[in-house]
């Protein structure tokens, strides 16, 4: 392990988040205040391997902390997953003189970053970037603030429509094995119902449910389901259950989709970036390595990218709970 | 024709779309101004049938210019299709002394005002309210520039994460039959094509333009998709069609849907609604009757309903022509 | 104290914020719930004084959980402060069958809280809900979130403005004893400097730090100021300092004002407001009195309201450092 | 005159507004799409005089269709003002090979405009860009749409507050000379008064009409100042007639300031930009100079820039009307 690093390569890989860019500039600027040189790598592991590198300064990241997206770019590398691919991206490092390595992504791309690490062990950091939020050792990744948001401003224009004409609506959001955004979106929307993979209403339950509410005197509702729901029928199939067996709803569906990461980020996301970005930064300059940035308890914790790999975080029963009471 | 109205009665129908409720507060407060008895209808011409009134004043309609939707509901009735019906509704406003009706909706709803006058001799104004700005006798219906800054915020959050991941997104925007929010909102989010109703440009043309566009350097790029294109596929087949017969590009589909109903009406949309409304009560107060209040070189004018409701206001050709423009 | 509470009545007092209808909403939803009686005072302590109540149930507060200020609006009370005004208070509590009481305010309703539970016994539970995250025992109060992304995006917007013409900006933003907003949403905003009240940096330092920035190449930029900053002067002398002693900048000022206390709740806001009303009711359901709920370590938390009301949180050190590494 | 143009010059001038950088874009790609050079000059006059230009194609102009501000910046040139200054940037374009400047800005610019057309015979067009919407020939001006979009969600925030705490706030708004963006914002906001340069309401019948609105059961009011409003009192003044003259008001004052210049333009700006634009770049190829582009009558229409620059667009006095109707 390196004593002194001279020179930090930032990457972005998987899918984008709101508040990559607001992570990257300040990578970019610990790395300045410390005297340390900084390089810019594009399309994630694919630019590492070419070696599709730029010099970055506190100047190459003015006017992006409130961009969405990432200007370094993302993408998914196949080559990286073999043996020769990271040799390729080792030996593009190692020319240009860089020593450390932060990686703000997903556990896909802390799962490469520590494979690498083992392999040439080359100092790595990990900076949580998804709208997903479900990476163990930080309450909050970069990006779901942001997304909540966007899905919440989404639903209250649905609820505008769906109360003008006593509808039910099918709203689909992210989330494919966790339900974060679902339940945090549901309970902010003021949603009826909320579908998430972890937990398995029922068909039939889900249509009391919606009967119980509309005999309470409710003309709209609005049910969210998160793309991994376990009902296990896509949201067009839940409409058609629906249409067949509840009368006098007019139901409609909607899928949020890839609005859902883009966007200004939020404020907390600009905050959380900027201070996740120095502790990356400064950790590895104190020699540690294997490590993914995180905010446990309001403060930034280091957990090792072996545990941040292992399993999702749980949803939380008390928000499950929340739900079920603001929905009486 | 009453020479002097006492009463009038207001319902939203149809679609909602934003800046039916500041129409509402105008029609309301404009009748106040005038010392004339207002009334609201619910859920439209099946409130006028049932009789489902609410008296209505200044204060009624306090605290709902920036709601989207309409507080009166809005639906589709088959009954007021039929004479019995139209019949059950005229009983209605004559046993509530109601002497005048503004319609606010599109030309589904003016077509059965008209109707309605002409058999009962119902004095009848319509306000043009969908997003769709097909309205023939008006530049904007309402809620048409809401739906557009809708349409607009959605594909700047979409180009955020189409550009990070040069990625290829077919963005489907309401207009079934016209395609003004698709070419408005294609060029406002800087789409390199824009399929609309009024046009086929053909598959193999958008290939080639997409290839064309991707030769020039740009990564990433955005088709916007009206519901009711020529092409005459639906936006998923486009897909296909494009996975098929382009390389390299990772394409996803983006349905906006109902969301571009909703929101909180721009100032464009309740100045709009507000001069309608006025326009519209004190041309009742006038004697007129079977005309629309429209926006015409930035004054309010009279439309004879049957002119409203003869066909689709045309596409504008320059804004083609800017488009393409714009893409090169 | 009662073994079983039978109704519960809630109001806002102070300054309002955004997320105090969610968290009505809540408390309201959470009464009916449990099955016990809920009513909402109006105007804070006046309206406890005056017996001016309303009965809620989970209808009332259909459609508010979006809605920026407060249903039952706020008042300050000197009558309240009144050993005769809290008797009156009470006497009214006890007319209508209260058994309880949720306050939603700063630290001054809680205090008022406080003092009316001792001389009358009566059951008390605070909710935090200010913007300016001041109050021991939480580390979010209800507001603060959405008043960040208010000042940010106003932020942004100057930012606009400022950079178009190689500007200098004061912006001043709320914050009379603590420089929480100003912090945060300094850092997310990109800010060149942060003056709060928590710190002096002094007039010298400043024009030395702006010095520095500008000939690292920025033309322009923006530094926030919270209200009750420590050097002591308000932003327009502040403005007058820097014209005098430095050439070359255009400077202007921009008082943020009253809008960062509206607009709809963030996401996280909804959320947290949905948390604090279930745990408030089912508190007092507990027979627990004298508390506030807090969100710690990200869950509901009690902390005495006499711990809440003694001074104010700190500010944290470690974004004072974020601040400094960032302006780089 | 040119017959056939090779080069043409963009620059932005005066007060920034968004839409600025849409209408740079759309004069580089119509350049692109005509096959003729196009360079941006940087600083406005400023720029064109000392030759900071910078060689532009479509590329260019990529991803700034939806930011606010301008890429080109702009500043106000005391030099553009002389003889000498003029005949500086004269050289610096003929050296340049530039053959025709396209001048996006106010009236200032467009007077610099065309005194520099008239002593060289140089081609120019102008595109009208300023929040104010005061320019004679076109019924928008760039940004104005956007403008009023931001002031009235700032309005939409000051009611919650207000409404929470029974407030009179007065809120400034842009508008030195003119009282478009007041009346228009002041309707969509729902305030109960509004003061314009154009109209002298007077002190008395302000209170008046306070006093009134609050019989009628207000608690809350909003009352919109311009700028330059006639009362020939600042703000602060008038709050403390106020303050004096009416009891139990708690009167508060908000300047909205700077902000109401920046963020990203509305589809209506970005369209109104793109199409502007090409009318620019496309009218200086037939030949034509000394003209600014407009809307009138929804179209693009070509004004001679000696009556652009004179006086000022009149308030319309139908929306004075629906402004006192609303506020019955």
């Amino acid at each position: 392990m390196p004593k002194t690093l001279k020179k930090i390569a930032v990457l972005t890989s998987g899918g984008d988040s709101p508040g990559m860019n607001a992570a990257i500039r300040s990578v970019v600027r610990t790395c300045a205040y410390h005297s340390i040189d900084c390089i810019g790598v594009y399309r994630g592991y694919e630019g590492l391997i070419e070696g599709d590198f730029k010099e970055m300064n506190a100047r190459s990241v003015r006017g992006i902390i409130n961009k969405g997206g990432t200007i370094l770019k993302s993408a998914r590398s196949k080559e990286f997953r073999t043996k020769e691919g990271r040799q390729k991206a080792y030996d593009s490092l190692v020319k240009a003189n860089v020593d450390g390595l932060v990686v703000i992504g997903g556990d896909g791309s802390f799962t490469g970053a520590l494979i690498f690490n083992q392999e040439f062990g080359f100092p790595v950091m990990g900076i949580p970037g998804t709208i997903d939020n479900d990476i163990v050792g930080t309450t909050h990744t970069l990006g779901f603030d942001t997304a909540l948001n966007t899905v919440v401003d989404a639903i209250d224009k649905i609820r505008d429509t769906a109360s003008s004409h006593n509808r039910l609506f099918f709203v689909e959001v992210m989330g494919r094995d966790v339900g974060h955004i679902a339940l945090n979106a549901g309970i902010a929307g003021g949603a009826e119902e909320i579908l998430i993979p972890e937990e398995n209403l029922g068909l039939e339950r889900l249509v009391e449910s919606l009967n119980r509410s509309r005999k309470s005197g409710k003309s709209s509702s609005i049910v969210i389901v998160a793309e991994g729901d376990k009902i296990g029928k896509n949201i067009f199939q839940l409409k058609d259950y629906v249409d067949e067996n509840m009368e006098g709803y007019d139901v409609r569906v909607s899928v949020l989709g890839h609005m859902q990461r883009g966007g200004a980020p939020s404020c907390f996301d600009r905050v959380l970036a900027s201070r996740m970005g120095v502790k990356a930064v400064e950790s590895l300059l104190e020699g540690k390595t294997n490590f993914m940035v995180g905010l446990l308890n309001s403060k930034m914790e280091l957990t090792p990218l072996d545990n941040a790999i292992k399993g999702k975080t749980k949803i939380n029963l008390e928000l499950l709970r929340v739900s079920d009471i603001m929905s009486t």
